[in-house]
């Protein structure tokens, strides 16, 4: 067995076998198959996918490529949640405190920016001394005295998946349903969660971008999850503009702190009370998901939301002094104001460029080694909806690189679709995937 | 631009402008783009292929990586051929002296065996104290001296490509006909030829196993070598049996030596003439191909094909007595003579069996650094549409290594399909492909 005959046989479309599949993971992990190998074997599934069966065993190899963390001393029903990724997805940053407030613990294990989006540890990270690489011990610890706890995957857990995905950012095969199903379900399986809930989006700035991939995508995640005998639900939901005013680091944390304090940003709010309810019933503090979404939006009210963050932001060893003035933080050398031509309505904001103009700008990676400026990002003075003039700002961009202003500055501008007609509003939550099958939400 | 885009660009079938191509090629070739993401970019190739365009200018970049050689200086219409590789394809050996003979310089720039077939390179240098390694300032000299040279790629010759193709060899994304045109082309471009025969193998040795793939290659190669100004012409070949009754290095440049000494072997002289006579024609000694044709058969007739290989071997620091008296050379300490059970007609011999087999012995290479025996390898007793009885030798194997001989002997055995009825014979050139288009060979 050869790791070139093992990329051959996928690229020409067969089915791996169990064994042959270790042979690629083992040798990956242990550094006899090289990258270059091993990214031509990861574009070739990207190609040809996985049978139902080679993704099981492909997650099951990633998550025993490392330990499996045990919870069962923690009291309650520990629940996490998931999203594919989004251009201004910082949902996690106010869901996890927010449940936790309601007495479900998360345990939550990110990720950083990957393509065109971001990541939590990336934003969590822009909060100045705020530490992700905690050992499993701490967060045990962590996870027993706050009730909730942020970290990156740590060397122990799925150690396969942290490489494999480091790469699979760089090399355009990130799109590719058994992979990301293996990537996700190995990770959320190493936390030592009870129940799973998924926020799998679908629209111009998704990986999934059609819907009918979003529900595919959904449906191998819940089946995987409840194989492994942990309850998970899934949310499509609408990537067609960046969920919330800000996009880039630390511009998603202040964004997520005002949320925290209780101010209403539509699309962002509309998402974490219901990814939120829905944590709140699979963690037997709810009856139903109504009541649910009615226990989180109390946890804003009584300010227990907030207060958790500020615990966990400082036992996590974040300087709560820039979450609490935020205008302490440094800011970027260079803004621009980005404005359209025409008047009308905003009818789309093109989220995939909008990611990668971040990108350009320094809140995102190219490389796996590059560093990420936590200032630099996008804020939006408009959504899809509002009237725009020509000549009013639309964004703003901030960066360090002064060569980066004009071409991401172009680039935003033509994100931007303006038409004559106010749009009908969509949804932010389009349909729910259990293992009753899928169902538009709210229906 | 990032290398990510343009790897997801081409993942999702797009085409790649010419500053987008140069961007991938320059960035690998100087480091910036690491290898893991031209090993994506491949495999997407792979799947997505080049256009028409794309393959243009993918092998002009290439090319342009390195140095093109200058041969106007040379009087002459300078030919070179060109195989995509079979077993037991010799043709070059006996083939290069002789239109060399015919007053056409043929300045040749070969590979080394890979895969299941052998490399020209690896065959000259059985030949004791055959230098391939010469640089260009000596490959120059030997081409005005002797109106013929054959050396490997030099370190200034398309290095994109050299760096590509050893990556193409272990990431299975070497049978992709954009990139093997590329690679192909660029070095032939860089050599200082006018114009190129290209042998293009069609059967179940050959790259390109079908009829219609093979095809494909051609006209992709005749129209990239026709769009740099450079006459090309294609000929597809059979490769359902090996060329000729030697696969070895050493064993083909007895044959070949045979050959130019006057021996017939069907086969091997038909392609030989075919192949030189459309050189001469290119090259402007002759008017027709018949014409061509005849001057190479005379060349053989009078000797001096024979007369320019030596002198070849010489300039190139080859001992011509090994040449001249073939016995003299060491032999393989095992040897077996291999036979069938059954009475009839051969109808087949896999040549990938055999080309495979003939590595099992030592003849080729499985890993970049293995040491090639220039011994070992096999003869053939007997051809497609032979007769055979049964305890009859129909092959004889040759190796150092006393553990190769039991499982080469059988896979060779079971490479030979014997029938009742004398089989029709099937021809060895199939078809031309030119700038008019594809038409049967000799109608």
């Amino acid at each position: 067995m050869t790791a070139n005959e093992l990329i051959r046989k996928k690229r020409n479309g067969a089915e791996l076998s169990a064994s042959e599949l270790q042979f690629v993971i083992d040798g990956f992990v242990q550094g006899s198959i090289p990258d270059y190998q091993m990214s031509a074997f990861l574009m070739a599934t990207y190609f040809q996918g996985m049978s139902s069966d080679e993704t099981s065993t492909f997650t099951k190899l990633m998550l025993h490529s490392g330990e499996v963390i045990d919870l069962s001393a923690i009291p309650g029903v520990k629940v996490d949640k998931h999203s594919t990724g989004g251009v201004g997805d910082k949902i996690s940053i106010p869901l996890a405190p927010i449940v936790a407030a309601c007495g479900v613990p998360v345990p939550m294990i990110s990720g950083r920016g990957l393509g065109h989006t971001g990541g939590t540890l990336d934003k969590l990270e822009s909060i100045p001394g705020f530490r992700t690489d905690l050992s499993i011990a701490e967060y045990k610890k962590v996870i027993a005295e706050v009730g909730v706890v942020m970290i990156g995957q740590t060397k122990e857990i799925a150690p396969a998946d942290k490489k494999m995905y480091a790469m699979r950012d760089v090399t355009a095969t990130v799109e590719c349903i058994p992979l990301i199903a293996g990537s996700i379900m190995s990770k959320k399986l190493a936390e030592g969660i009870d129940a799973l809930v998924l926020d799998v989006k679908t629209g111009i700035g998704a990986f999934m971008p059609t819907y009918e991939r979003a529900v595919e995508l959904a449906s191998a995640l819940v089946r995987i999850g409840n194989s492994f005998g942990k309850e998970t639900v899934g949310f499509i939901t609408d990537m067609n503009q960046p969920l919330g005013y800000t996009i880039g680091n630390w511009l998603e944390i202040v964004e997520s702190v005002e949320c925290l304090q209780g101010k209403n940003i539509p699309d962002v709010m509309e998402l974490t009370y219901t990814l939120g309810g829905m944590m709140v019933l699979l963690g037997k503090k709810a009856a139903t998901l109504a009541e649910g979404t009615e226990r989180c939006r109390e946890a804003v009210r009584s300010g227990k939301g907030y207060e958790k963050f500020l615990q966990l932001v400082k036992r996590q060893g974040g300087d709560i002094s820039f979450v609490e003035q935020p205008g302490k933080y440094p800011r970027s050398h260079y803004s621009q104001e980005i404005s359209l031509s025409e008047n009308g309505y905003l009818t789309a904001i093109d989220s995939l460029e909008i990611g990668f103009s971040s990108i350009v700008l320094g809140a995102g990676r190219t490389k796996i080694d590059d560093v990420i400026d936590p200032k630099a990002g996008v804020i939006l003075k408009k959504k899809v909806g509002d009237r725009v003039k020509a000549g009013e700002t639309v964004a703003i961009i901030y960066t360090d690189q002064k060569n980066a202003v004009d071409p991401a500055a172009e680039r935003i501008a033509a994100a931007f679709r303006v038409g004559r007609e106010k749009p009908v509003p969509s949804p932010v939550v389009i349909s729910q995937v259990d293992r009753n099958g899928v169902k538009p939400f709210g229906v």
